[in-house]
Formats: structure tokens, C-alpha cells, sequence
């Protein structure tokens, strides 16, 4: 097992004592890392947190993919205190039982919290990657949590888990694998994206391209398009979140006076406010390019790929159950599209479980509303 | 009646033959237009087409409010042969039955297609308004077309119409002039703008004043925010449609090879293309300016203004008979808001239509489903 102290790139965001690394053994006998594409990536590191021991025969591990923006840091632990993103998720005793499974999440490859992406160092021209880190896809993402597992010496998966993009690399992982998993976990993931997200994405991604300081992908560390991040970020927010949620929360309610600067077309409701204020904590701490080539990745990805038809794709995934969970209230991974899944695995023989889950959270619900996301991922995992 | 030749500000957008120009007699003895908020502007020039002829007695004239990016040029004319933006609903025999109507469409203050807004020269400065320009609201808007008829000598609609912004400025019509107008065609339109909403429109204006051409709201003819419009008038593309539409039309097809520049993050989707060739279309032609006055207009808009709630609003529009039409797939101004106006009307013992269409089209169905519209309203008149 070849796990390196810190990785090779400059000051690496969102890192603590909590991240570990390894670097994959490569493909074909050679350190390269082969994408899908056909590319391939030099000493592919990854990232990744844990939580929980591994039994004596490697047979309790749960791995955990995330959505475009999430690190590694999924839950507390010594090496990092603070709340990870799905803290309610994952701990002892909690629906994601700590003391029960070896939980692994990792940074998604391409992603921009210590594993390689586009901004690690490209050891041909030792300089970031920037916009010439190759053709990344959600299947490679996958494969890099398949290799990470090998490192770790865990041959088969309790469970593999992932809402989002994070749905999809684990959708991408039961059919790349499909020896190797007994049950799938599918959050507001989609077997393939339709045109309205894309367009949803693509529009990010033109906002980002379009900011002067994007330079075509190769910007320095000290002047990132952060104005196009901003932008593109608020966007995403949007499609996160439910209309009916945000005429709950803030209704036409305005920004006081006091908190206004006179500007011309200024801010002038809270929500454009609550957008501003979210985004900002979001720039400067994500990499543009990372953000332009896990975005692009969703879109391109297609469990039709892999038989023809979504269907098709679908029959060749052979966990002995699966958990599909959507949300009634989100517009980017809308609800037919989880009972798309639940269908098609159906069709094929598997044994589902089809949860609609009635948030007014929106595609964000997994991250936000723990009264109804426990219950359903604790009572799937007692019932095994 | 004050009718000019030619517009006095730098060529106008639009402007055809079949453009007609009063300049506005003015409030209080001057010939200043007094605004909502308080500013005054100095010799309001409305721009409008029109089309059948008015009764010896003056009591057939149906006014059209447009939504953000129209003209005046609704329907097509000896003066201008084009179609028009409604050629479909406007005509001798049709829905809007201009063998039966003189029907007036105007083109909105604050607008870029011949009437007064932030390209017109400001009388003081000898220049364009720009971000000079003041503070602008619907009701305004509805003012400008009331003055219009003063100038045309019509004392009384038959009937106000608008789709989107142009339903808010006549439900303002009807608000402000409640004895001056028998029937209200309210489409698509709101009582007032709910969160969702104002975030896809305030992002829209935060990525025009973004663009460095902006340059404040003070650029030059040549040099307008060209690259802010594109990506605005895209966000604005994806939320006029609904995400089925987009579905049966693009799917996931991909633009062919000999179509694409190679450059990184490249169109690939056919959904991609078709808000790359509209948002084109869009940009050059209308005002990045006028967009933003017009945008927050519609944030602002609150019937809720008129009477302390929007119900209380309501009930001070006096008309004979309001049929208040939306649609399913509406994003933007969901079917819930026209249900709102109905229930709204009706509970103050008005006399209510309200029609719930099925169409695929989303906020635009309006403009494009002439099989589910065109109906509706011509029935609307028959049965008067």
C-alpha cells in the first residue's frame, strides 16, 4: 500500500489531518492511470476519509462518492472536528452506523480537494494541469474509487452510497464492478442527464469560460475567475433548491437598508441575498476548472453506455438490492428520473427499494433534511 | 393629439413604418411624466402599432401590454409585413378580431423599441440616460399606455391583454383605471413576483452588470455588454421552457462534428446550440439597460401595493369579466399564481374565467401554441 504524506501539488484546499492519500497503482504495468477517453492521468493521487474499522475479513465497507462540490470530509472525526457534509448521515449509532461499517468517502478525480485534478501539478511540464487535464467522465471517477479500494485491500463493497454526481459515480461503479458490491445506494442521481440540466450545466460552465480570468483554463492560483465562480455557483443554487421552499423562507421579504451600498441594481431581496452570501463562501474555495470538468463529466454521463439502452445498462447492475431514493421537489434530478432507475433495475430482476421522499428541500434535500433522509437509509441498512 | 414623426433619440430599434410615436402630455400642467417612485421624466414618447378601426363612438379598442422583449409589432401590416410576435392571435377573423377590435399594442416605457427608455437621450444631458435612467415600475408602464389613449381620444378599453411582464402592466391597468376597462385578459402573468423568480431574474441582471461593457449602465452604441446579454438571455431561454419540451425535442442528441470549433467545454448538445443560435438572435437587438429596468420592474410589481394584501389588491379591479389563463408547465410564473388572481377575483365577486392549459411549452406557450390559445381567447370575446 503506497500512501504518501502530503500530495504532490501545491497547498491543496480543504486538506486536514483527517485526509489520507494514495497514490493508484497504474494500469497495465505502468504508474498511467487510463481514462475512459483514452487519455491518460500520471500517478493518479486520491483523497479520502474513513470512519469505523474494517472487520478481519474486509467484509463491512461502505464507500462513499459525493456531489460536484463536497470534499472527502464527510463526518467529524479526531484528525477533523469540524461537521462534515453529511454529519447527521454518518457516525456511531447513526443511519450510516460507524460501529457497524468501515466508511470510506472519497474526493472525486478531477476533483479540487486532494485528489488529482486540475490543479495538481502535471509531472510532464511540472506546472498545474489547468485546461489540459485530459477528458474526465464519471466511469473514470469511478474506477478511481475501485482502485483505491484495492489499495486499501477490500476486494468486495458492503455498500456503495452516492446522492448526486455522487449517484452516478456509484451508478457507474455497481455496472463497471458488478461482482463486487452487494448493495447500491442512489440519491437523487440520474441514469443519464436530460436537456434542461445539461443546459442548466452547460450555462454554468459558459459563465465560468467567460470571466477574462478563466484565460482558457491556465489562470494563476492568485487570479482565478472568481467573478464567473460567483455567478455560476448561484446558478447551481437555483437548481438545488425548490420554489416553494424559498417562498416559505423568504417570500419578497427585503434586505434593510443598512446592508445595501447604493449601487445601481444592487441586492434588494433576502434571497438574492441568501444567494450572495452562499456563493461567496463557495468562490475561492473551489477550483474553476475542477468545477468545468466534474459538470461536464454529468452530462456526458449515460447508463446507456453500457448496453444500448438505459434498460439495457441498468440489467447489467447485480447487487442484491438497491435503494433509490428521489425527492418530489427537485428540478435537476427530477423524481422520474429515480423511478427511471427503480424501474429499469426492477425490470432486470433486482431487488428495489423506491423511495419518493416528499422534501420541499429540493435536490439539496440529502444535505439539509435529516427527518426525512435518516429513517430511510437506517431502516434499509437494519433490515439487510 | 401630439403625434411625432420620428423619434428623438439615435435610431431606434425596431422602428418600421408601422410604428406610430405620441409623446405624452404630462402630468400636473408640465410636460414631465411623473414615475411611482417619485423622478420625473422629461417628455415621454410612447411607441405603438395598431391595427382595425375605432367605432364612430370610440368603445371597441382592445390595448396589449407585451412581455420584456417584445415590440409593438405584435401583428403584421400594410406598414410592416413581417409577422409579428402574436400573428397568430391578432388579425381580420382572428382570436383578436381586428375586423371587430381597433386593437393598440404598445411598446413598454422603458423599453428599446421606440418608446421612452434608457437609449433615449436624456433632454438635460443631451445624451443617452443609461443607468441614469429612473427608477421604473410596471404600474408606470400602465400609465404610459393610459396616457396613450388620451392622446388616441379612447376613454374606455373594451379590453386590456398582456402575457408575462404584459399581464402584471394590465392587472396595474386595471388597478389604477378600475372604470375605464370592461374585460382583462391577465396571462401568465403574477400578482407579484415569488423568490424563485426574482432569483432567475436578478442573476439575469447580476451577469449583464458583470460584463465590463456595462461599464456602469454608461456604454457606448458600439460597445454594449454583449457577452452579459447572451448568457442572460440564455438563463432567461431556460426558464421560458419546460425541461419535457426539451426532453421530446433534444434529448440527449449531440451537434455534429463539422459544427463544433474544438475549443475547450464546447457546445456538444443539440439543446446547447439552441440556446446558443436564440440567445444570438436576442443580443444586438435589445438594450442591455432596458432589460435591467424592465427585469426589476417585475420583481417590484405588488398587487399586494393596492390594498394591503394581494386579495384586498384584487378586489379593486372593477371589470366586467376577467379571464385569467396559465399554464401547467410553467416555471416562472407557475400555474399556482394564475389560480391565485382567479380565486382572487372571484372571492371579490368578480366575474372569472380561469383556464388551466395543458401545453408542453412552459412560460412560452403564449407565443407558440397557437392550438391551445388561439381558442380560448376567441371564445372568450365570442361569448361577451
Amino acid at each position: 500500500m503506497n500512501v504518501k504524506p502530503l500530495h504532490p501539488s501545491r497547498t491543496r484546499r480543504g486538506v486536514t489531518p483527517a485526509t489520507k492519500f494514495v497514490t493508484l497503482i497504474g494500469d497495465y504495468g505502468t504508474s498511467d492511470f487510463v481514462l475512459k477517453r483514452g487519455d491518460r492521468l500520471h500517478e493518479v493521487t486520491i483523497a479520502y476519509e474513513c470512519w469505523g474499522s474494517l472487520t478481519a475479513n474486509n467484509d463491512n465497507a461502505i464507500l462513499i462518492f459525493t456531489g460536484l462540490s463536497a470534499s472527502a470530509h464527510a463526518a467529524s472525526s479526531e484528525g477533523n472536528t469540524e461537521p462534515g457534509w453529511w454529519e447527521f448521515m454518518i457516525g456511531p449509532g447513526k443511519a450510516i452506523d460507524t460501529d457497524r461499517f468501515f466508511v470510506i468517502c472519497v474526493n472525486s478525480l478531477g476533483g479540487c480537494f486532494g485528489s488529482t485534478g486540475p490543479e495538481s501539478i502535471n509531472p510532464v511540464t511540472h506546472k498545474p494541469y489547468g485546461a489540459d487535464f485530459p477528458d474526465l467522465t464519471i466511469e473514470d471517477m469511478a474506477k478511481a474509487g475501485h482502485h483505491l479500494l484495492n489499495e486499501l485491500d477490500i476486494d468486495h463493497l458492503h455498500a456503495v452510497i452516492g446522492p448526486s454526481m455522487g449517484g452516478m459515480i456509484a451508478l457507474a461503479y455497481t455496472l463497471q464492478y458488478p461482482d463486487e458490491c452487494d448493495y447500491l445506494i442512489s440519491i437523487s442521481a440520474a441514469s443519464r442527464a436530460l436537456p434542461f440540466t445539461i443546459a442548466m450545466r452547460s450555462l454554468q460552465r459558459e459563465i465560468i469560460r467567460c470571466d477574462p480570468n478563466w484565460n482558457n483554463g491556465f489562470y494563476e492560483s492568485d487570479k482565478e475567475p472568481e467573478n464567473g465562480m460567483l455567478l455560476a455557483r448561484k446558478l447551481g443554487l437555483v437548481s438545488y433548491r425548490a420554489a416553494e421552499e424559498w417562498h416559505q423562507r423568504f417570500d419578497r421579504a427585503r434586505v434593510s437598508k443598512d446592508r445595501r451600498k447604493g449601487e445601481p441594481f444592487e441586492i434588494e431581496f433576502e434571497v438574492e441575498s441568501y444567494l450572495d452570501y452562499n456563493a461567496h463562501k463557495f468562490v475561492g474555495n473551489f477550483d474553476a476548472n475542477s468545477y468545468l470538468y466534474l459538470s461536464r463529466a454529468m452530462d456526458w454521463f449515460d447508463v446507456a453506455d453500457f448496453g444500448g439502452s438505459v434498460n439495457a445498462g441498468l440489467a447489467k447492475i447485480h447487487v442484491r438490492k438497491a435503494l433509490i431514493i428521489g425527492v418530489t421537489t427537485d428540478i435537476l434530478f427530477p423524481i422520474e428520473q429515480q423511478k427511471e432507475i427503480a424501474e429499469g433495475l426492477i425490470k432486470a430482476g433486482r431487488n428495489v427499494e423506491f423511495v419518493s421522499i416528499d422534501s420541499i428541500n429540493g435536490h439539496d434535500a440529502f444535505l439539509v433534511d435529516r427527518d426525512h433522509f435518516s429513517p430511510v437509509i437506517s431502516d434499509f441498512f437494519s433490515q439487510l
